[in-house]
């Protein structure tokens, strides 16, 4: 823990206080330095969050103090190319992008520290358009969504990446269809969001793939109907899957960045029309572990960033449909643990170890 | 040429009186004897062709001796669940395969010669479900389209291979909209095809990349309206066509089957919501030359058989469209030589040199 300074929001951005946060497997893998490549440091973890806005900066039209906001890692600036085509979330501005760690108005930081030997300040970077382990933040206005005060603040925080990402995978990008079959790769919380995705959409069956068998009964209470313990199913998963599923899924769901794992969720999909969609992150340079013949088969595979929400057009309405009932996603059974944001490194441990799925923290 | 016995047609079988035929790629290859794994010998080659049904076999309910005939290298049996499936036009029991060489109802062939020593009947072999180098053959009747009498057969050819895969890959499997920007990797007849397919939807730009620029001149007469020469435009063809674009194409189309130009043409796309489609037979045991992450891109890549059209239900309504007017597809353009089945050989050899499109062989 340490004292930051944090600057005044600059033109389109807003300064934010943090209500809740919690940990994903991506700011784990930064906190541990992996795939860092030419990253800036030091910085501000943090994505999943929820909070209020405090003040706006010059040019701001749609949020207000005292708004509550749920910050997205890829923003939507609703004037790109890309942001007035319905083919594609991706902003052209706002886009989310590892390496980025300077705001977009004047390539410069919010944060900043005094330099303890020379009393200068030093520059603090961002991370992910969102950087929320911290009290306050700065967000570009295009990464700050704006939701109905009466939302439970202590459940929507899980929109910022886990749930949305999953649930809009099953929902916008396979746009499953009720009665058909799913199997996802990797029961963490994307996956278990994907399976919640395709339980609202009717999915007949929910095929949970693991090597954690202590991940089976947590599955089971989010909807997984069958599970696949991928070590001990002694051949192929994707034998045992076309075999459960007289042919192969429906839809697979690549949650673990593993290559091999990849090719089993491909492969697992029955051929003529399953879709694979890849939400693991992907880090090694290997080149995709199919054969451009394969295609032939009529399997398709796609990737999704954001499960395909644009933020700012669609997550308001799908939390007002949350909170009327029309929507059921079952936020609590993601948040395992809860504690205050000054025991996040204890949060960090149990993540790391598999045996937590969100830790609420709050600030 | 040899004598060959053709029996009659078994059960859910016609023996069909081909009239006209032509030589595509995969004879070519198949006759040079590329990527042969397993196959049988010796067979009949030949699967774009035109006919008239001869006589039926048993159980055959919608063909009749005297009808008009596309033979089909991947049939349509409108029962098996992918048949009954609208994302697939691989049938189940009669989809394509280059290793069948013999009929499904009794896995025998129709085909025999005597040998010479021995003087018994021996077997010659089926080839990609069609065989049309002969003059009688044997079809499953699910790959034989039947046709409105009323279609020059001469023309109507074409629809067996080239024109649908071209055409279908645009117009079913890509979905072109009017004022949508195309590229096309390999200007031969199924790259033209796919030109002709963007034409008629409207693509304000369709950019054909080829090695070859006496290519060029037949594209410009196809509705192609820019060309790169990717051996001498001095950088990677993706960014010659980015620069064009603004971003790159909607669509790219690749149509050579070589690894290195599946990557450009899926680069060669805007990010976002880019669509690559594969009609090139890749034969190498290559991986896809593609990282996972890019999927992250918004960049879709799929592959079709066939142009995605489900050949009995949707040809026969496409050959009345082309003679009522309603579509305007190009069918002589692809026409590029005329003689008599007994000059195949010299067909083959303006194939191979790249000199011919389409060798309309009249038996
Ligand atoms: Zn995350
Ligand atoms: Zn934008
Ligand atoms: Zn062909
Ligand atoms: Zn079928």
């Amino acid at each position: 823990m340490e004292e930051v300074e944090v600057a005044p929001p600059g033109r389109l951005e807003v300064r934010v206080k943090v209500i809740f946060t919690s940990i994903c497997h991506t700011d784990l893998s930064a906190w541990k330095g992996e795939n860092e490549m030419q990253r800036k440091f030091p910085r501000i973890l943090g994505h999943e969050a929820v909070g209020v806005v405090e003040s706006v900066g010059e040019g701001v039209e749609d949020l207000v103090p005292g708004d509550h906001v749920v910050p997205i890692f890829t923003g939507e600036c609703r004037e790109c190319v890309y942001c007035k085509s319905d083919k594609t979330n991706l902003c052209g501005t706002y886009r989310v992008n590892p390496l980025k760690s300077t705001m977009v108005s004047d390539d410069g930081t919010r944060f900043s520290v005094v330099d303890r030997s020379s009393g200068e300040l030093r520059p603090v970077y961002h991370f992910l358009n969102t950087s929320t382990f911290t009290e306050y933040t700065v967000l570009d206005a295009a990464c700050a969504v704006k939701i109905n005060p009466k939302a439970p603040m202590e459940k929507m925080y899980l929109l910022s990446c886990g749930i949305s990402t999953g649930v809009g995978a099953a929902w916008n990008t396979a746009n499953i269809s009720k009665g058909s079959t799913v199997a996802v790769f990797g029961l963490g919380a994307v996956g278990l969001a994907v399976a919640e995705g395709a339980r609202l959409r009717g999915a007949a069956r929910i095929i949970g793939v693991d090597i954690n068998p202590e991940k089976f009964s947590k599955g089971k209470e989010m909807g997984v109907t069958d599970f696949i313990n991928s070590n001990a199913c002694g051949k192929p998963v994707h034998e045992v899957i076309r075999e459960m599923t007289d042919g192969g899924v429906d839809y697979s769901f690549e949650c673990t960045g593993i290559n091999a794992v990849l090719r089993e969720a491909f492969v697992s999909t029955h051929d003529g029309w399953g879709l694979t969609v890849v939400l693991g992150i992907h880090a090694t340079p290997k080149m995709m572990p199919l054969h451009p013949m394969e295609l032939f088969d009529g399997r398709l595979i796609t990737g999704c960033v954001f499960g395909d929400f644009k933020g700012k057009s669609q997550l308001p309405e799908l939390v007002d449909k949350c909170i009327n009932g029309e929507v059921n996603i079952n936020f609590d059974g993601f948040i395992t643990h809860k504690m205050p944001f000054s025991d996040i490194n204890k949060a960090f441990q149990l993540l790391e170890e598999g045996k937590s799925l969100r830790c609420l923290l709050n600030l």
